[in-house]
């Protein structure tokens, strides 16, 4: 059963504290917009649907043009698809002020990632609109094309293209689930090869970029609060170890005798779990996946693929914990008479972000009385690419379950709405104090 | 490219010893029919194809009928397809001796498995028939049907008819690769449901099962001998066991607020490894098969199921290990936070081979100056299902590498006759000492 084509909407303003209606800001306009683009691409099961570069993500940025038009800004698509909101400043020579996030989804997606940011960053106009309030510094809103990578399993191609910072050689390897490759794709759209590179603009243009987004994590929910800063966006380094020993039959090998992969990768995984802890607060390694073969009951494992996910948000401590996790494969492999390598998938560098930026936005906090919670990302964002380039601060809105990138996503309406009075205020206290 | 049709027969000729032709065996006739039946069924990498109740162990079948008449003995074919030869003793009023294995294969499997067992049976009679012996009791050779199981990933069918040990509703929901029931299976073999139910013998006619088998390890070839003496056949208790944490996002979830399935798996398999030896020398515990789910590289697991193979001799520390191996679980899964329950999917008891007929063997051994090496099988063999019913006694011969199920599979000529000579004269032995 398809939900009503108000469901999200009303769920929003269900438990909504109408105080919150302050400053210009409206949680109905929110949930309204929450509501519009959910109906985008909506699924059986209640999710979103609106993988990058699709007719339905392409269907969400025309909605989203349209409410910038309606609030008064420049709008303009790029040769990448992504969507810029430009409000001219007072002092329009300023490098500007950016913010935004991104309106595609995985597919069977949630209704708040990515579309958190940018009806996040729209308000803030609406808002302002209504005050008759002009910035200093020139306003930018962006709507980022295919962040989440769901159609070539590697995403932030709208960001990447704005940055310059890519490789056009691997994106010319990319194809999707029907084979089409990234140039096909790009000209579905309207778009082709040149565009895309022509998207690079002058990054002195920009003074920060500042991206409101949910948490998809636990931390802000369990300490009871609404919106968090953000530390640093962790790297990750993804590696596929290899593990082989010998296979033999379950009955008759005896167990001085083996060398069973699955124990050593056991031991391995047992041990990169208390790894972390050593290294730094915000490091995580996680072996997500595994592969047995030949995976039979009566069968000693001959060999075991495992695929590490490693992250942290410096670095230094980063590249430490690769470093610890391959010496700790090394030494449980020869404690098992087993070999061991390893490849690396992926190496994403982190992006910490600035003290300085976290402290504009602690002092922004204090205004509302919020307590500065401080959390890093360990999922990559537009932000991420963006910080290569020029400052960046990021705010998170607590998640409920800390459930992401599935129909059950939920934030709160009240945590939503406190989120964007503290981006409101940091967009106009950054104008001063930058 | 096909191997010549005496490709086998010639490399087992190779080395042969020629002074291992005495007492009436002939190293010669058994690598010929070891040829001739590996003719039947050979496959495109060189190895037996023989899947049990298809028309290669038909066939198999029929060239061993053919050589049984030859040496004089008197053949049936009872209604499981079981084809027993029988030499009347001079006293037919004792029960018989019975010897042999079978012919049927895995898929792609080896030319020793089972056949080793059937042509040594029939070699004792070819060598009494030279020297003009008849035993004081009868003596009788068994070719078993469907040992392996191949077509209904369940074997042992041949036997189980014979003892009458077995659940005629599980046979009725067996189901081969093609959808065949094992009732239509029988019919392809011109045989029927009453006929297998008829098969049962009475086992009082039955004083002592003696099955001649490669190794499939590689105790005896890291021990230098020919061959050993078995001390009990292991009964396999297979249990699937299923660990459930929470899933998360990999880079969002702090590593002390993690339920990692995978984790608490991984703990429970490293300990497990090292479960059996406090148990007994015997005893062995294998996790040959998991699975992890979502198995996404940055998604913490959610939940990991695995198989857990565990095998003794003896029925009482078998069980104890299963009884240990349990409450493992249940403590790695307190000390991870996670759910865990399993469920048992095979309970076979372990066939222990009585202490007076292992040291008949081992007297036999000393004959011919070999070791007496003791070792357990660990696979289930015809024999396992015969020590329900009767006396058994079994002998393995080295297995090269430990290698088995393969075109690889290999044993020496002279291990294979040098175990044949140790069977004749145990079975002389025996007709006395019984």
């Amino acid at each position: 059963m398809w939900q009503t084509d108000t469901f999200l909407r009303d769920k929003l303003l269900g438990d909504y504290d109408n105080s919150l209606d302050r400053d210009g800001l409206s949680g109905r306009r929110v949930a309204e917009r929450f509501q519009e683009l959910s109906n985008v691409g909506l699924t059986e099961e209640n999710g979103s649907n609106r993988p990058g570069y699709t007719a339905e993500e392409r269907e969400a940025k025309r909605i989203v043009s349209g409410w910038m038009r309606q609030a008064g800004l420049e709008v303009k698509e790029d040769g990448a698809g992504n969507v810029f909101g430009r409000l001219e400043g007072t002092n329009s020579e300023l490098p500007a002020i950016m913010s935004g996030s991104h309106v595609d989804s995985v597919p069977n997606g949630g209704h708040f990632d990515g579309t958190l940011g940018v009806i996040a960053a729209l308000e803030v106009v609406e808002a302002w609109k209504q005050a008759g309030h002009q910035p200093k510094r020139t306003y930018e809103i962006a709507v980022f094309s295919d962040e989440e990578g769901a159609r070539f399993n590697g995403g932030l191609n709208g960001s990447e293209a704005v940055t310059g910072n890519y490789d056009l050689a691997e994106k010319r390897q990319l194809r999707d689930g029907d084979g089409l490759s990234f140039r096909e794709v790009l000209e579905q759209n309207g778009l082709d090869e040149a565009s895309y590179v022509a998207a690079r603009r002058d990054m002195k243009d920009i003074a920060l970029f500042v991206e409101v987004h949910i948490e998809q994590g636990k931390r802000l929910e369990k300490a009871g609060l609404p919106c968090g800063i953000v530390t640093g966006i962790a790297g990750p380094c993804w590696m596929e170890i290899t593990f082989t020993g010998e296979a033999g039959h379950a009955g008759n090998t005896p167990m001085n005798d083996r060398k069973d992969a699955l124990v050593a990768a056991s031991a391995f995984i047992t041990e990169v779990h208390t790894l972390p802890k050593e290294i730094s607060d915000s490091a995580v390694a996680t072996i997500g996946k595994q592969e047995v073969y030949p995976n039979g009951v009566n069968v000693i494992p001959e060999k075991v693929k495992l695929y590490a996910d490693i992250r942290d948000i410096h670095l230094e401590t980063r590249d430490a914990l690769v470093e610890k996790i391959k010496r700790t494969a090394k030494k449980i492999a020869d404690v098992y008479g087993v070999a061991v390598n390893w490849k690396e998938n992926l190496r994403v560098k982190p992006t910490p972000i600035a003290e300085k930026t976290q402290e504009l936005l602690e002092e922004t906090l204090q205004e509302f009385d919020i307590p500065a919670f401080k959390l890093p990302s360990g999922a990559g964002h537009d932000a991420m690419i963006m910080g290569n380039s020029v400052p960046i601060a990021m705010l998170f809105t607590k998640s409920k379950d800390g459930i992401s990138h599935s129909p059950k996503e939920w934030s709160d309406l009240n945590d939503c709405m406190q989120t964007i009075h503290v981006l409101k205020r940091f967009i106009e206290n950054v104008q001063i104090a930058w």
